[in-house]
């Protein structure tokens, strides 16, 4: 029997307030509205963006709310004058929407689609109301995506649509971090043959943009964490050396080093960690002349960058990086190609498995740098 | 008689400390060695750059010296080796010389010629020593330039062989600040035609940026400064519109304001002033998803510019220019074709003429903001 248009009832784990576990509940789930899509969710990968809005970091974080961004699933029914999806359809939910129509997709120039930033921020639809409730209470979306429960309720602008012929709990992670990493290495930055790269961070993200440099032909990719742990995947995606800020030589900073190591600084770099301070070291350890240096990494609320303006003057440029670059409803589907035809590596990255009850471990995980992406699978 | 390969004595300003006046003193300036030619200066324009090192604020700042750096003169005779240009060849001379021969000529990537950085630096030619004496005591060289004297010697690789059909007094000014601003807007920045600009500061550099801008085709040139008799000057070189900081309206920020103005943010910004508050403002007035700030301003020894990281990762580029990205060599003859072919305006700029006597007032008049250029006549 059908369930469109009837509210569905399934479980979902709700973050109650910051700092607190996942508790995994009873939801309601509204239909779809106009413009809106009802989606079985089938996979999810626990990110570190979620860790950061669970910590009460986020600014913009609310709670009562449903997590999860990195998801996959497939369409359960539509709302009104829904054209682009149909039931049955396998989707990505997209936490920066593409509607085709504003000034930023319309600019050619960047993915930011900004028409439901504010709804969106503020853990609302549109209409400034929520599908979910939860023991009669209101529990507020997240990214637009809330991929944290078996069926969610995403903008028909914010899903990608991809083929069917793609395992959707590996493609679930084209929802952020590997996109993110990816794109970052080759449509932002867009890393030349040949170059010499500095990669700071080996979480997923970091991964990614080695496996991106590795596509961009970059000749030395320089892979840095302080977990050695990470080196051999980073090594499968791509790095040619590794670094340990840890054995950094006594006196040296680390832009030094990496200077010294590599005549005169990196070609490009790029933060995949959310440290200020390490966003300094990765813009100055990059070459005079033309050093880009790419930050991916989400800072804590009202912490600032610096650096002396001659880093730049002297020719290098800083820049960032969001989702990689691509426009998700136009991209994500020739990436999802990417993976099928096995240019692009999704499956080492998903270290961890698990049920939805067992989510609170996928962040433990995460937290100790076991895993790379745990994923939930519904 | 030639003075080839004579001691010349001739008049030079000399800094002998900073902070003091200069003072006009009979000097020796010695042939030219292996490599160096030496010319007689025709005009030399006063420029903020002086003023810094004279200011003692420039941390690689040397005394005594002759300073000087935007000059224009005819080469009297040339050292071992000298094959680009001979006496009586019009040049400018360089502070960032053009090798061809080393990793960052050969890159394509840059004009940042860095083969005699630290001679220069130092004040002193590649083989440690001076061609300056006055009173017996050793006198400094200054960006590799000194211009402030009726002879100078430069390395051949650090002067521009331009046509003798040019007015030297004019296109002296080639040599930093006309050239600097200008290719910030047009080689750095890559203003496109038809978005909107906003310059910051409209000395010589920041007007040279308007005028950059208006080649490249923008259709709003924002030009903002605190001192409204800038204004018809800036409009004369293709200002659009004026902000004066001063009259921002209450509880907005510059950047605020100027986001309101331009429904988003500037598709541009330059600073050209090196106040690293401003540089913050003008990185934050440009549009998310594609806004490009460049810094040309050289702010104080040890300052830092500071932003959110966040305002990077929502699209916009960080970005610095020295000399417009121009190679000196290569490519000033091209603007000193422009010049003559009326595209590009330098006659507005010289808004004074001194002799050498009166080099002082020149620095007056630039600290009162009354000047844009004044330029001594030797």
């Amino acid at each position: 029997m059908s369930t469109a248009g009837q509210v569905i009832k399934c479980k979902a784990a709700i973050a109650w307030a910051p700092k607190q576990p996942l508790s995994i509940e009873d939801i309601e789930v509204a239909p779809p509205q106009k413009g809106e899509v009802r989606i079985k969710v089938i996979a999810s990968g626990v990110c570190h963006t979620d860790q950061y809005t669970l910590s009460g970091q986020d600014s913009e974080g609310v709670f009562p709310v449903i997590l999860g961004h990195e998801g996959g699933g497939i369409v359960e029914s539509v709302g009104e004058g829904v054209t682009s999806v149909q039931p049955g359809d396998h989707v990505i939910p997209l936490y920066i929407p593409e509607c085709r129509n504003c000034k930023f997709c319309k600019s050619g120039k960047t993915n930011l689609c900004s028409i439901v930033r504010e709804t969106q921020g503020a853990g609302l639809m549109p209409d400034h109301t929520s599908r979910f409730t939860c023991k009669g209470q209101k529990i507020f979306h997240y990214m637009g995506t809330s991929t944290f429960s078996e069926y969610t309720v995403c903008l028909e602008i914010s899903v990608a649509k991809v083929t069917p012929q793609a395992p959707l709990d590996k493609v679930c992670l084209l929802g952020c971090g590997i996109t993110t990493g990816y794109g970052a290495a080759l449509k932002t930055a867009q890393v030349t043959p040949g170059s010499t790269v500095a990669v700071f961070g080996l979480g997923g993200v970091g991964l990614s943009v080695v496996q991106g440099c590795r596509t961009a032909g970059a000749a030395r990719i320089i892979a840095i964490d302080l977990n050695p742990t990470k080196y051999p995947l980073a090594q499968k995606m791509g790095a040619t050396e590794f670094l340990n800020p840890s054995d950094v030589p006594a006196g040296l900073t680390l832009q030094q080093h990496i200077v010294n190591l590599t005549d005169g600084g990196v070609d490009y770099s790029f933060e995949c960690i959310g440290n200020v301070n390490v966003m300094r070291t990765a813009l100055e350890c990059t070459h005079k002349g033309w050093g880009v240096s790419t930050i991916i990494g989400v800072a804590g609320a009202g912490q600032e960058i610096a650096t002396r303006p001659f880093q730049l003057v002297t020719g290098r440029t800083w820049k960032g990086s969001a989702f990689g670059g691509y426009k998700g409803r136009s991209e994500l589907p020739g990436l999802v190609d990417d993976y099928l035809n096995k240019k692009l590596d999704i499956d080492s990255f998903v270290t961890h498995t698990l049920k939805l009850d067992e989510i609170n471990r996928g962040f433990d995980l995460m937290h100790s740098g076991e895993s790379i992406r745990a994923v939930v699978l519904f």
